[in-house]
């Protein structure tokens, strides 16, 4: 009997890497295996007892080569026991989430081990925000495909602080790198970074390349970058020492990286235009090609070759989505612990006509991302009577998730791209499938949802199975090894005609609070009080 | 030993009428007496079991004559015990609370007891709404005195719907009074009305009278009325079948009735301008009177003689006070019962600065009366973070609430009128000083509490003692008889001055929503489903 091919996604998030071993020809799970970062994220203070700022997230680079090693030597062996060996590995980790490293590619975190700044900044550290009006100011071509501005979370502001606050080892750095690019290059042991990273995160354009502008704002940010390589091709093949420590006889391809939230889509088994991929998770993150590139305002992300090659990849999102639903349960508990509130409120909420309630929430307990880009923004309920029922408040904040997700729709579409049907994946969607229905009714599109284990470390095995060449390409390696079946849920005429009335308020209601300035001048007397 | 003089105010409320007793000399309590109302309030069914339609509230007229009876004649028995004997009786009463009688003053309801349009509406009676906007239509110079409106609540609404819907009664009924009037009437033996119940709920205006405008639009009422006499004045002596039923051998002078929330201001020892007295209870009721008058917009009250003879009175309100509190801890329960969930509320919202919860409320959960005079407004809260807790959102609910007063104090203010000070009574001044606290540093001004009992009574008693001659006039039937000891609480400048900027804000927010139409608008859709 021959050995048959496998290939490895390995999914690195926030506080842990997954990786899953599959079949290539039949795209079963043969083993699943978790690493947790030793030192996790790094939020109050560095492992000496160095504190930290508020605001700051770190990790150490080298729990990420811990993670690596662990999860495929774990793996390589359940593929032997299986008759198999790994052919090729994907890549998918957070982003932007960078750290400098020397010219030899080792994180100065291993020389400054008691400074903050020479370790891996998480892409939810926040402490560079004071950079980011700088880079908006420049007003440059490049920011119309990120909806008109950079992010504190992306790679630019995080390079500007640490040149800024941290000179000395700015100046020793040789390279400033998303920690997914680095890692497939200590993998393949040479540089090569993504066309997915570049792109959302550091303002890369086809054709033009990284932004001009960014020379005179972060002086010697551009040497320290390189040009990025398409996704779905190799890095290389795996290297000799890594052959080594994992035992390996034949050297498998490794992928260029990817970003998390973008392998989801060919691991739920899309490939192709017109199919929003919508994954609901504490927030919601959305993912669309297209042949056609527009520049659609309020579109945060609009990148060539950025979620699958050939394509222009479209990314939008709510900043909130399950932690404000958390947040309710959290808040006015209907039970005896937060599930058995879901429970209650859920039940009550699927029990109410749309509308009945005559309460509105706007969704912005976290902000609004697409398409205002407004981290100031806040939550709202309107239309309280003396008869309001919690249960009527919390099925009006349902409802206006399902508003904010038809805004993102809306946006696209008005920005001249076909959403024909949505693919929601979501632990939402299992233990609320009124969830779905309203995102259905709501949106008045069909959704489908995938039956489907592991989509994002599925999704990055499928980046290892097209650059080994064990399939074509993303079309046949997402129907292959994605999400074989999905359940159908259609719109309910009725309701998509009440939401779509309903819908027209959640707008009139947005123009007015935004127009109105009351939030950010609410956030900003409670600054002055002191707190957070 | 001569006999001493006392005077009775008796307060006829909702559910109950109270009589109390009241040494002319000291104002001492002598005794206090209750009569709950046999058949109370009907709301769903006549005595003999005839169902009433949906927002109808009733009385039985004769059971203020057996309240009133029994509470003299117990009074009585107790001022001749004290050595002293009634001298002077006043007279306060929910309003508008009309009902149709014959030329003697009989009520039809003795006639036709199976006919809910035989009985007394009262002022909760909210079934006449459907003809409020033909009153408001007329657009007459009337409306200028009433920020522009009638109210369903009021005597015109009422009577449109009796005569429209049992135009037989109405052709039986002689004369159409508000009850305390009625009541006022059958003690003295003559009709006698009071320039407040005709000025604050049948429109009529010193010098012009009842509005021309009515004879179209209820052809017949003008004649069912009857010119009012100003309050303080005597509408007689008690009449002898009274004197032989109470047990009295000297005839009290009986005063003109008057409102019962109007016979507050001298019963908390206020009889000027400048000082506006706040009745802080479900609602929040508010009294001025000015040498001076005023046709101010969203102002709903403007008489001559209303309050105080001689002067012009205004009345405003908030539609909702105490109970969006109450509907706050109905539905986030935070402790074993109300009681303990008030006392965590209030004890966490006191520990919190002004605006720190970054949250700001719209006081507007049943309507908002002063001044936009809008029942269709509903409740808002804005701000709201991953982080807001329901502490937070019951502090932003009370300071809403200070907000809406402070609103009010400007509508008068920004009138022409002087607003110097506040005198505060609410039982919940009593359980949460906080709230008296943020009166005062809410509106900059200071407030006194009065220590006093029976604030209502104690002011229909003082009408009495003017009425009857024991004292010269309301001043000095205040000074002697109403509340002697007031507690003064001064605004705290820091806070005032940060409670400056919030009110900034909530005005803001206010024109924001008032300008959206999203209120009526989310009303129309509720209604829509089927839903109250």
């Amino acid at each position: 009997m021959t050995s048959q091919p496998c290939v490895v996604g390995l999914d690195f998030g926030t506080e842990s890497a997954r990786g899953v071993l599959i079949g290539a020809a039949d795209g079963e799970i043969l083993a699943v295996h978790r690493i947790v970062y030793p030192h996790g994220v790094m939020s109050e203070s560095l492992p000496d007892g160095t504190p930290l700022p508020p605001d700051w997230a770190l990790q150490d680079a080298d729990d990420y080569l811990h993670a690596a090693g662990e999860i495929l030597r774990r793996l390589s062996e359940a593929a032997v026991a299986a008759g198999g060996h790994i052919a090729g590995i994907g890549i998918d980790f957070t982003a932007s989430t960078v750290l400098p490293v020397t010219a030899q590619g080792v994180p100065l975190s291993r020389h400054y081990p008691q400074h903050p700044h020479a370790y891996v900044k998480l892409w939810k550290h926040h402490a560079a925000q004071p950079w980011v009006a700088e880079i908006n100011d420049t007003g440059g071509e490049f920011l119309a495909y990120t909806g008109g501005e950079t992010s504190c979370e992306w790679m630019f502001a995080k390079a500007a602080q640490l040149r800024s606050e941290a000179p000395g080892l700015w100046a020793e750095s040789a390279r400033f790198m998303e920690a997914g690019d680095w890692l497939v290059s200590e993998l393949v042991g040479a540089e090569v970074r993504s066309t997915c990273q570049a792109g959302y995160k550091a303002h890369y354009l086809d054709g033009a390349g990284y932004p001009s502008e960014v020379d005179t704002l972060i002086p010697g940010l551009r040497e320290r970058l390189r040009e990025p390589t398409p996704i779905g091709e190799p890095a290389g093949e795996l290297a000799p020492a890594w052959m080594d420590r994992i035992g390996l006889t034949r050297p498998p391809v490794v992928a260029v990286a990817t970003i998390d939230a973008h392998a989801v889509m060919p691991g739920v088994g899309v490939s192709t235009p017109g199919t929003l991929v919508a994954t609901l998770g504490t927030s919601a993150g959305y993912m669309l090609v297209s042949p056609d590139c527009r520049r659609i305002p309020g579109i945060g992300g609009v990148v060539r070759d950025g979620i699958l090659p050939g394509y222009w990849g479209y990314e939008a999102g709510q900043a909130g989505f399950g932690d404000l639903l958390a947040w309710f349960v959290r808040t006015f508990p209907s039970g005896e612990d937060a599930d058995a509130s879901f429970a209650h409120y859920n039940r009550a909420a699927a029990a109410l006509p749309p509308g009945a309630s005559g309460v509105m929430a706007l969704d912005w307990w976290n902000g609004c991302r697409t398409p205002l880009i407004d981290p100031e923004l806040s939550g709202v309920f309107v239309g309280m009577t003396l008869q309001t029922t919690r249960e009527e408040l919390y099925r009006a904040l349902l409802e206006s998730l399902g508003f904010g997700m038809r805004r993102v729709v809306d946006t696209l579409t008005e920005g001249g791209l076909d959403v024909d049907e949505l693919v929601v994946t979501s632990g939402l969607a299992e233990k609320n499938p009124f969830i779905v229905q309203l995102v259905a009714d709501v949106t008045g599109r069909d959704v489908r949802v995938p039956d489907v284990q592991e989509a994002t470390a599925r999704g990055a095995a499928i980046h290892g199975a097209v650059a080994a060449g064990l399939v074509d390409d993303f079309q046949a390696g997402a129907a292959a090894l994605g999400a074989q079946r999905t359940r159908r849920v259609l719109p309910v005429d009725s309701a998509t005609v009440r939401y779509t009335e309903l819908y027209g308020l959640y707008r009139t209601l947005s123009r007015a609070l935004v127009d109105s300035d009351v939030m950010p001048a609410l956030r900003r007397l409670r600054g002055a009080t002191g707190r957070p």
